[in-house]
């Protein structure tokens, strides 16, 4: 299964579909349809469906999926049925608190160190981190073999983080500096930047245009 | 131009080629290409010539597009050529870092009130702010005719807030608790959640596989 090509904009979608599913585990649900699904994500039942049957179909028409069934699959595609070590690189206020985030660990991953070049925050706490010199950056990420790193530094040095990152065996890169940064194709990269998901509302604001103040 | 209808998808890319054209304005550059921002993005150029077509087009053929008056424009679109006011509901360690961020002000944004329903948390301060009680928010956010907000509180409490939101007047929700909120057709919605983009990238992890631990 693992072997066949699925399309990254299905790819996309599963982890949403993931959520919803764990967090109708947790309210004590046993099974579920398309239908109910699509009402929770807003996705069509019908684009579901499709989705699902890519990976050989998980339920029967008229019978639903069964929850746990269906959340231990997506597992399983996503590979996040293991824990992933993850580093985190900058202990500003974003890195700091990714760092001691509580709710990745029942997703997948797990922070294992945490990075900056400031003398200041070097050796400082984060949550149950002490921080680390990014000097010895390289080296640790690549004897500890870890594939996921999160960048969290300002946007004048994620490109030069990004590099180093790569040269220490990172393969995924989730980036929160606000820049757009060059990575080599077998490397993955995600972006978050909240400005970008604002600017991508404001433009549907038509009521109560009289209140922003102009620039 | 306001009043053309643009397909979401292009209005969801624009923010990109905005970020990347400040980004150039602020290295001194005056004009770019699709060809250039393609590149610099990973978007195809002709792609880019063709959402910025819908516009009427802002460069020719063969002198490229002078990066200041193509700012101009996209803010007017998205319009962010103005400062739109923010709450954020939350004050814990993401509510707090989104808070104290100062990177939102030239990009359209700026965080005006910070709201949690914890007595602990209330009547401290979040960098220059009060953290203000939850119980006086709907009104103070009615009164100031704000339209934006962040919800940064335990996924537990995130629907009822975001109900209250609405209530409130607000238009636009970014949402950091990790899960799928329920909204009116009239209200824009987007989600920030980490775990989300990790998870659409393992599944491409194939090396070092012997490396993370099985859960």
């Amino acid at each position: 299964m693992e072997n066949n090509f699925i399309p990254d904009i299905i790819i996309g979608r599963l982890p949403i579909y993931l959520r919803s599913l764990q967090q109708m585990n947790t309210e004590g649900r046993v099974i579920t349809s398309s239908q109910e699904l699509g009402e929770r994500l807003g996705i069509s039942p019908a684009q579901i469906r499709k989705d699902l049957s890519q990976f050989g179909g998980f339920g029967k028409q008229g019978t639903g999926y069964i929850i746990e069934y269906l959340i231990n699959q997506l597992c399983k595609i996503l590979k996040v049925d293991r824990v992933w070590d993850i580093v985190v690189i900058g202990a500003g206020d974003i890195g700091s608190a990714v760092a001691r985030y509580q709710g990745f660990m029942d997703r997948g991953f797990r922070v294992a160190m945490i990075f900056d070049s400031n003398p200041e925050k070097i050796n400082t706490s984060v949550g149950s981190f002490t921080v680390q010199s990014s000097s010895t950056m390289i080296a640790a990420i690549h004897q500890a073999g870890i594939k996921v790193a999160m960048i969290a530094v300002p946007s004048s040095q994620a490109q030069e983080v990004a590099n180093q990152l790569i040269e220490a065996g990172i393969q995924a890169i989730l980036n929160y500096a606000p820049i757009t940064l060059n990575i080599p194709p077998h490397v993955r990269i995600q972006y978050i930047d909240p400005a970008i998901h604002l600017q991508r509302m404001t433009h549907y604001l038509t009521q109560g245009e009289e209140h922003p103040h102009r620039a």
